[in-house]
């Protein structure tokens, strides 16, 4: 510590040349930990606590050390300048000190009870981070990761239930969250705590919108590692992306909301104005993702340089992000669903080199982000200056928290049990209960903005809300595991081909099944298979025999040659298929036929795209170099 | 284009959502246009221009657009403000306007006569980087690379001659191109031009160091593409990786230098300070750039998981640049040799999916740096607010870099090829002159000072000569080797093993071989192959047969059960050994059979330790996983 202090004291003769080499330093000594414990952990199979936890705890012990060890010295930084000349606040300021020109960069606007946490440790103050470091640079290659590694057909499989609880759930969540912390409130100004300040009905939904982001990454790993049964950690899993995407937006809704006239009456118009916005922003980031993913690897021949591929999909996922925030919109929703429609068209032309490191990088990238993430929030309790403990605040948010967790699941899973097939477990629904851990998105969100008083007691609340859920339910999902005799040690695809026998052989009468809502999924999978597919990647059956006749002229031009090999392959939908109707399979093998017929015709259509690209200089190996890229498609990301 | 007027006039209204979007997406679509461009061409095996050259074309393409075609909105921030409390400027200012706090962030000092030129477009401000941006962030990757991608058989085989060619001649150059630039300026002050500011000979001496930074990535690539000549590859490679860190340091040393009392007059004391400062800087920062990659990959079996490892791997090589950067030596130099010691000792301790991930790894961010670096590079000609451009200096400039490369090159190559046995051919030696490119390092150097009048006249001279070498001697790199008959098309191992055998056959006369500086390698060699191998690595001869019989006890511990059986397959050093001496050989054969005959001793000890650390419950399989682990040695990273 003794070099941290010498540091301290040496920043103004030579800062230039280790600018913040010691903080980064520190988190890179302190991710160096992490992987090491993370290490023995796995070694002696020891599960109560997972990387995440463990980063954490480091953060935390490293943050209790900055702050008492450390010393002081920028005694100056508390006092308030007066410039009267100035108007507004530029966000490059010249200042003229001592007949020299200093150049200040605008950072933000303080409130004057925060003024004084500034004569702090500058220690302190160097290691807290610009909120919009989360947003910008770590929580997107999490989320994208998340998008990327979506099984694809167990996510299909219960897409449903999951939309279900990740938007009405979380907007159940919210809702019930915002009214018990509305309550709380109010009885603790009626008992005299917390009079000062106010705090309105939008505080309190928004304290609940950033408190419904679940983020059960410790559970997941543990799930992963355990082979728990597949059903449950899809609708998990998936409802934990999902949910994501769905509180940050609503987030944004609601705090776009909060600055109206009369924050505590009800503004319908405002009210609809912010539902507008929710569903114009998630809607327009999802248009925004989703079509960064479709992009030039399928008439790009890259594939014979991994490297540019793998850079070029590294930059389009990234732009996604880029332009939605850009554009006004939520990139880190946008990164989500660019992930999901990468996965699903992008991967199949990338080359088996290419998908194999665009997978290793992500991990990778996500790996480091998660944890220093949580690194961070460790540090954050000590070293974070502004914190408010309100120990009834933070016992009421509890409260609210399980609450509003429980009437997400049991109702939703009520309701949903009465449509699905394969019921929805009572075990299961205590697991889902109890996985309802906070992370890196809900704190994240609470750290956005901690300018005024409410803020920074939220953001305490939420810190300490997470760290209790990480530990405490984190460190006890494999009792619970064994305790609610869930099933563990299952392979996901014997798993899916069970259930799917079991299901296509109960369908045999038929009209129930189309009570589901497969129906929506059948026409989409259908739509998605024989048009998408063949359009953006090189799989699914070829164009020339999936539209009208009169297209075959362009239909040649977009179709992949070795599409017309792969038709039969797509196991994909023909799992889908299988799976939803066994009347689809007439008709689908009423399809092979046509196209079988039509293959000789288009085989000569591919010779001459070969002539017309061969200007490139590829004609001559293109062929097979497409069919080595579809091979590995059988063993996708599922 | 819309957009980004738009863009800068709304940003003060929301610009918490979309801080600095814009301006990386740019970067983004300007590197997804390079990576287009580089398809093209290596499509049409057209190689005129290298990425990087596009990538510069590009940014210049856009640079141009953003400074004609956007705005400025930004009126308020030419004006200076005078606060008379102040007495100096602290890190972070609260200054109240209008009854609101806000909190300013110390940048940097701003010379009076470049207070004007912030009056310019707020957009441009906004594409122009923090200097420190480069030297933390996009060169690290670069100068790892470059030392982990090293290749070290080669490398080692010329070792003599690149540490001639980059301490001796980067030095040359560097008091070279300071004589000659201090005369030019001398007469541009005696005919009138450049009379308004002082020009120091200790400036003319920094501007020699950071242009003595060679960086020919253009012509490497081609090389590498070409399959050139062995030696000519490694004697490039080798002196332009080494050359970046000597012109760093001494780039460093005269910076220091410069603040003494008279800058004109030759100051002994200050001079040997320098030279000491630049000793002391690059080996300090070489201890502990080589102290960080001797890790405990060895001991902790981390090979189960490659995630983890690759993890670890990364973050102790950084961290090797922080050191190194908080301890106030050179980070870049640091960061090279660990680099150069990971690929030497630590690559053999990695699992075969780690080799695989950290290589992609580095090598991905390494291609993404570099890029960036470029593109940069071509925005800043125009977005740069503080050229100077003073088309004598750059003249001058131009032809004292190449009087400079010449008095590098030949000099040195002639009193190399006195002691070399495989002499530097002519058409070596012109190659090399040619090749003589400037790049990153030297544009890194130039823009992290641009305050006063010289340094932002050296920058914009720095940057013309990176732009006409990059783009003539770049695309002039296939001609050139035509021209000088230089052969393509060389298997580097064949060429190696042809070389050696007609060196070792000519070596039949003993006594002419100990006159090279060979002696001094078998020493290292002999030193490293015995005990630093085996003690950092799981290859190697056992410990148990190197050290004297008294360390058994603690040399059975730190030995690699695998070890035992590797100790003949580490072709390195057979290489060496047949390379420099056959003497050597009767000796390394007397030694392989007391090591044969040790262990049969020793694999009871490895039995012994397998128990030890079954404790960890991996004795099972252990030994199975680092067989795997040393066999793709053979084809290291040569």
């Amino acid at each position: 510590m003794d070099k941290l202090k010498n540091y301290v004291s040496v920043k103004d003769e030579d800062h230039f040349y280790h600018q913040g080499a010691v903080e980064l330093l520190i988190f890179n000594f302190l991710l160096i930990l992490t992987i090491l414990t993370i290490w023995l952990f796995k070694n002696h199979r020891f599960r109560f606590l997972h990387e995440t936890g463990g980063a954490m705890l480091y953060g935390l012990v490293m943050g209790l050390i900055i702050r008492y060890v450390t010393k002081s010295p920028d005694v100056e930084s508390g006092t308030v300048y007066e410039c009267e000349k100035l108007k507004s606040g530029p966000s490059t300021l010249l200042i003229n000190i001592t007949n020299q020109v200093y150049e200040y960069q605008y950072k933000r606007e303080i409130s004057h009870h925060n003024v004084n946490s500034h004569q702090g440790n500058a220690m302190l103050q160097k290691m807290t981070f610009d909120p919009s470091i989360f947003f910008n640079i770590l929580l997107p290659p999490i989320i994208f990761h998340a998008g990327y590694s979506l099984k694809k057909r167990h996510f299909f499989r219960n897409l449903g239930s999951i939309l279900a609880y990740a938007f009405l759930g979380t907007a159940i969540s919210c809702i019930v969250i915002g009214l018990i912390m509305y309550g709380f409130v109010k009885a603790m100004v009626h008992i005299g705590q917390l009079k000062q300040w106010e705090f309105h009905f939008t505080d309190c939904l928004f304290f609940g919108s950033l408190m419904s982001a679940t983020d059960p990454v410790t559970v997941l790993a543990i799930f992963h590692e355990l082979n728990v049964d597949t059903d449950l950690y899809t609708l998990l899993f998936g409802e934990s992306v999902l949910n994501d995407a769905v509180a940050i937006v609503l987030t944004h809704s609601i705090s776009i909301y909060s600055p109206k006239e009369n924050p505590n009456t009800f503004d319908a118009a405002a009210f609809f104005q912010s539902v507008g916005n929710f569903l114009g922003i998630f809607a327009g980031s999802f248009a925004m993702g989703s079509s960064y993913a479709v992009h030039l690897t399928k008439f790009t021949k890259l594939c014979e340089f991994p490297m540019l591929e793998t850079g070029l999909f590294f930059l389009l996922s990234w732009s996604a992000f880029l332009s939605a925030e850009a554009a006004g919109l939520t990139g880190i929703v946008a990164v989500l669903f660019c992930g999901v429609t990468q996965a699903h068209y992008t991967y199949n032309n990338l080359s088996p080199d290419s998908k194999m490191r665009t997978k290793q990088l992500f991990e990778f990238m996500n790996f480091l982000a998660e944890n220093v993430i949580f690194c961070y929030m460790g540090l954050a309790l000590f070293t974070f200056q502004n914190h408010i403990f309100n120990p009834l605040f933070i016992f009421g948010a509890l409260v609210a928290v399980f609450v509003a967790r429980a009437s997400n699941i049991y109702p939703l899973s009520f309701l949903l049990n009465l449509g699905r097939k394969q019921k929805i477990p009572r075990n299961f629904q205590h697991m889902m209960m109890f996985s309802g851990l906070r992370g890196a998105i809900a704190f994240a969100l609470a750290i956005r903005d901690t300018n005024s008083q409410p803020q920074q007691m939220m953001f305490t609340t939420a810190l300490l809300i997470v760290f209790f859920t990480v530990w405490v339910f984190g460190g006890g999902t494999t009792p619970m595991l064994t305790w609610l005799q869930i099933r563990v040690g299952v392979d996901p695809d014997e798993d899916l081909k069970a259930k799917a026998a079991s299901q296509s052989a109960s369908n045999l009468d038929k009209n129930t099944t189309k009570a589901e809502s497969a129906w929506l999924f059948r026409i989409w999978y259908g739509f998605d298979h024989r048009y998408l597919k063949p359009l953006l990647t090189h799989t699914g059956p070829p164009l020339t025999s999936t539209l009208p006749e009169w297209c075959n002229p362009v239909a040649r031009l977009l179709t992949s040659p070795s599409a017309y090999g792969d038709q039969l392959k797509d196991d994909d939908t023909v799992y889908i298929i299988n799976n939803d109707e066994l009347t689809e399979n007439c008709e689908s093998s009423a399809h092979v036929p046509v196209s079988a017929q039509d293959s000789t015709g288009s085989i000569q259509a591919t010779g001459k795209e070969d002539i017309q690209e061969g200007d490139l200089g590829l004609g001559g190996y293109k062929l097979q170099l497409q069919h080595s890229a579809g091979q590995p498609q059988k063993n996708s990301l599922a």
